[in-house]
């Protein structure tokens, strides 16, 4: 990776905005936020960026990635990312989204959780340039008179304007004071840390604001809160009223997920499923190619860009070589599906060979006269194998199940023992 | 003072209980009460009685000592009461009663508010025999996560019941967060100090509640809580419409006080001028007279019961010297203003000696014919002098101003020089 100082110059300002806030929600305030990327450029200072994650679900898909993709294209334009783990305020509890307090987790668990959580991020995030900080740094020590200088910032009647909060206190559910001090903790880790950028997902836009709205109480300039939206699951769809991608939000308990853990042809296949609409939208917020490149794609084949976003996001995921592998299991998955269901069946023997050539398979199956037709078929790319096209005709298969296709008609099952 | 164990035995819990809530207005509640009298009685071990007292007003009045003057009843039956000053929670500020925030106060003010307060309230308690106890001992070592804890016992709703929080929110005038940890961190008191009572001012019951509640979570009995009312003011009426006495709250601001460190002769004045339905209340509330005394008191004159009670309390802050020196000026004050305001006015020379006895002053002023009808005047106690009756003729006055009366309607005043 080049140096911070070269990465900083690595594109305008103008271009880092245009990269960094696409497809995102909320931006608290555009003017503000061009000014800091400008004074970057200029003095060569990065900007810090921070974004909190609360150690409880160390199992992640796609949608928390959405932020972590946007702190890696803060990192390639040099900036500073901070991946805040909330160890403090895990023991809070968090009733974000929720209609029940969060149960709290005991500081095993959380560390648990901690070590689980950074194994999968830095598969997105550069972990040499990635500042990986704990809360409890700064929240453990601080005293009773600390919590109520901090809490004295802020009112109940703005806290008491937090949606689910607003929504809890109507339907008379309780809330209890501690989760008041949940938004407030989390604002002051922006006044720890420094922040000039917060990123949180757009259902966390208050307790983002709280941090902007403390940082100036603590002699600091208030930061840039940038939000991003709750990624929609592999089920959503354009809405062709709205113009817009509709369906419920990526989540495990509903299936539509593809999972940070799963294996390549799960997740290769599981991208391959979704609209084109919803191929743009999954380029948009978790694609690390710029609006440029991306608009490139959009002038070629839907297919070849949903096979390039697959590509991109399991190499990501699990490396070059295992993305390659998913690519041709799925070609070969769904090339099978247009098999016909009476397709030859042929038992070849290996004749104590390792393994035979494959225009001698396609002869011997009888998809070809003979040897000699069968490696002009392959030399003209007539033939795939397991839905990979063969390009020479003596290329070596060993044991194995292959489905051997010639021309658009040609099929046969082929057991190679 | 008899040891506590006598103590304890000096009145049945009956009559405890009795002395000990004539007068109060909330008992939470009362069969615990009676039995943890009970218990004490027959066990031998003490209660622990606690009243928090606020740093921020140290000049006391009356009103104040409501509280003190209860405290002091539990130690006279040989409880242990605990003094508890609220350095920590003055740091936070407390709205009770208020519309706006109070302000905090520096450490510095509130040590040295606190020892001006200790000078006051020994005056009223036996300082032997009491705990004096700052609740920054342990609130000041607690940290955010313990504060977490403290606060997750507790609902914002419950809190937003609070009469003036209540009436706040309802203004839209801005509640502060860390308002909201005030009671909390109140009622902690009374678990880090195991009470089993705390007494308090009657806009109080919600925080003293607030301790009841949170102690079974800290796996102590729950507290008996028992406010006194607000104390009226000097200008106080009785309502003949309730039977009830009704006026303005004692208070500096409205003038309509008796003042902790006022002088005697000023204390004594301003509780003479009290209606007697007025007096039996400061009775009930201030005096150390058991309920069987002050019975015997109403059977008597009131004018005699209304100066047993402003020598009891001038007593109670300046000693039984000062006492009968304020009654004595009183007296005096009182007597002049039944002088008609044609008063005879006569300047008697003491002719080199240093006194004169009253009979020859009586006789020299004319208003007796002769010094042995002046001696037998004052005999038989037709004679005052500054409003205190003359008893021995042969009494010498130094130089001074004197006003002499004879029967009811002969008045001189006379400058003995």
């Amino acid at each position: 990776m080049a140096t911070t100082q070269s990465r900083l110059r690595s594109a305008t300002p103008d271009e880092q905005f245009q990269e960094v806030t696409r497809g995102m929600v909320d931006l608290h305030v555009e003017k503000e936020f061009r000014d800091r990327l400008r004074k970057a450029w200029d003095t060569g200072v990065p900007l810090r960026v921070k974004a909190g994650f609360d150690p409880t679900a160390p199992d992640l898909h796609l949608g928390h990635t959405v932020l972590l993709s946007r702190m890696r294209r803060f990192q390639q334009f040099g900036h500073t990312v901070i991946f805040l783990i909330g160890d403090f305020t895990g023991l809070i509890g968090d009733p974000t989204g929720r209609n029940a307090t969060r149960p709290p987790l005991t500081r095993d668990q959380i560390l648990a959780n901690a070590e689980t959580y950074k194994k999968q991020v830095f598969k997105v995030l550069d972990e040499r340039e990635t500042e990986v900080r704990f809360n409890s740094e700064w929240l453990g020590p601080m005293t009773f008179a600390d919590v109520v200088r901090l809490a004295s910032r802020y009112t109940v009647a703005r806290m008491l304007e937090r949606k689910d909060f607003a929504k809890r206190y109507e339907a008379t559910t309780p809330i209890s004071v501690h989760e008041f001090l949940y938004p407030l903790a989390q604002g002051y880790d922006s006044v720890a840390l420094r922040c000039d950028v917060e990123l949180g997902s757009s259902d966390q836009l208050f307790n983002l604001l709280v941090g902007r709205q403390l940082m100036p109480d603590y002699g600091l300039p208030a930061q840039t809160v940038l939000t991003g939206p709750i990624l929609e699951g592999l089920d959503a769809r354009l809405d062709p009223a709205t113009g817009r991608i509709a369906g419920d939000k990526m989540s495990k308990s509903l299936g539509n997920y593809v999972g940070v853990a799963e294996p390549p042809e799960e997740q290769f296949g599981k991208l391959m499923s979704v609209t084109d609409d919803l191929m743009w939208r999954y380029y948009e917020l978790l694609s690390e190619r710029s609006t440029a490149e991306i608009a490139a794609l959009r002038a070629g084949h839907p297919k070849a860009a949903k096979v390039a976003l697959a590509k991109e996001i399991v190499e990501r995921f699990h490396g070059a070589e295992a993305a390659r592998r998913a690519e041709a299991h799925f070609e070969q998955v769904h090339a099978r599906r247009e098999v016909p269901a009476d397709v030859v069946e042929k038992v070849l023997s290996l004749g104590g060979q390792p393994a035979m050539a494959i225009a001698a398979l396609v002869a011997d199956a009888g998809l070809a006269a003979s040897r000699s037709e069968a490696r002009r078929l392959v030399a003209q790319g007539g033939v795939t194998v397991n839905g990979e096209r063969a390009t020479d005709p003596t290329a070596a298969l060993p044991a194995g199940e292959y489905l051997v296709k010639v021309g658009k008609r040609h099929f046969a099952r082929v057991r190679l023992a």
